[in-house]
């Protein structure tokens, strides 16, 4: 019997169990940078990007032992994202999930040094199944292309630039958030196609990139009316920092109205994908209507 | 009729050939992006690390095109090290060969950006000659290793540790070296023994270590004693910030008698290779009695 709550639940264990594994064996010096790449590992989240992995991956009957490390790869590169966006010279966010940013914790230089270290190891990890054939190769090329200056870290440039320049402009925003939030999302559904041999590559990267605008638009909408206690960061902080965001440029009511326009486009996309997609579909609708 | 200089040229020219095509072809947006991304690369610096790469293919008699772009990732990671170094809250350094450092520039939040995209970029790079055969793998994995939490970032990771916490320990002044400064110029030396089949990667991993571990010794000699205008940095910084450096620890003296011992190390090695190793041990004595 089919959940949606048991499968995510299934997966999200899966995912801690190899992040289990990750801080057993990682034994570094001096033990502040230790403490410092595992700490923001550990605070945990909702680890969607490996959660979506597993789902597309299951959806297109792949199933790898590889997989494991292609996710774990992943979140790393997505936390080394958030600590680094954390700092004071970015987003300056002094909490995260719920608990004090690693900056706040470890220090400002260290907090550089555990996202570069994340972002190296990920790729280390990628590079260690570059030999286990072709598709391996083009799944890690794909990932480093998401996550790079062509990607996600296009979108916070372009994000930093907006705010410090007061931009308001709808394409900008666009760009910010498909490149900041879409690019790694997609690349958690579209890598299991490459693995597998490209089938529905074109559907999920696409999937990927529209969940991650309907993420941001949440989010946004989220940080506009959450408290503080539910979503355990800073809210409201977009507003007042007069941040380019899609609830500051086009207000709370119509960031739904295109919330539930990308919720369709991306059910659609689900269409023209072979398999059972009811996880994918329920994760849209959790997306859209999720509290926190 | 060998000529050291004229070699150094030779290998210069080639890889900023090889970095005005990277210059060329790179076009990211933002803008400012862009230009963060090319300004640190463009400030330029002796390339030591490309140079010594393109030395030891020719020692090994180890010719491919493929070179040119791996010599264009180390200078990559090396320039992204350099970016992050330099911000306030690392050693916070206004001045990187003789130009303000990224950071003064493009503030400190575009700085963390462009080395992020370097550093994101140079495994882009790496993975792209993945598929070029099983030594390719090997040969980025060694230096991802280099770069990683067990080498670069664990280096600069107990510099900063140290400086903050006072502390004076010739044991940690080694591993800070040998990771910091070592690893990446092993890197430079070893990846081409890899690329050609693993011929004298013993002895010039070493090599490089020890090469590090020297260049970094008469860089603390000159910090010591070198005047601004012709360092191109802020000089008599180090001791001024009560940092753990091999001048601070052991004095001036004493770190020549030590560059002696290392030079002779690095000479000792070189004997076990075969081939023509007067480059690398002209490269030796130039950064023994290098005046900048």
């Amino acid at each position: 019997m089919y959940s949606y709550k048991e499968k995510y639940g299934e997966y999200l264990s899966r995912i801690e169990a190899r992040l289990k594994k990750f801080y057993e064996e990682l034994d570094c010096k001096p033990d502040v940078l230790d403490e410092s790449l595992k700490y923001s590992l550990k605070s945990g989240g909702k680890r969607i990007r490996p959660v979506l992995m597993y789902a597309a991956a299951d959806l297109l009957g792949f199933d790898d032992e590889a997989l494991d490390d292609y996710a774990l790869a992943l979140e790393l590169i997505h936390t080394y994202s958030l600590i680094h966006d954390d700092l004071p010279e970015m987003d300056n966010d002094d909490f995260r999930r719920g608990k004090p940013a690693n900056h706040k914790v470890f220090g400002a230089g260290n907090a550089v040094l555990a996202g570069d270290g994340l972002l190296n190891t990920a790729y280390y990890i990628l590079l260690s199944h570059c030999n286990d054939g072709k598709h391996c190769v083009d799944a890690a090329k794909f990932m480093c292309d998401c996550a790079g200056v062509k990607g996600m870290i296009a979108g916070q440039a372009a994000d930093i630039y907006c705010a410090a320049n007061a931009v308001k402009d709808g394409d900008m925003l666009d760009f910010i958030v498909k490149n900041k939030t879409g690019r790694l999302l997609s690349a958690a559904v579209a890598t299991p196609a490459i693995l597998s041999g490209g089938r529905y590559f074109v559907e999920l990267r696409q999937f990927g990139e529209d969940l991650g605008m309907l993420f941001q638009l949440t989010d946004d909408v989220l940080d506009e009316r959450g408290r503080e206690d539910t979503l355990g960061k800073t809210t409201g902080k977009d507003r007042e920092e007069n941040k380019l965001t899609y609830v500051t440029f086009y207000g709370v009511e119509q960031c739904l109205v295109y919330a539930d326009v990308l919720s369709s486009k991306c059910l659609g996309l689900l269409e023209g994908v072979g398999g059972d997609t009811r996880f994918l579909r329920d994760i849209v609708s959790f997306v859209r209507y999720r509290e926190s």
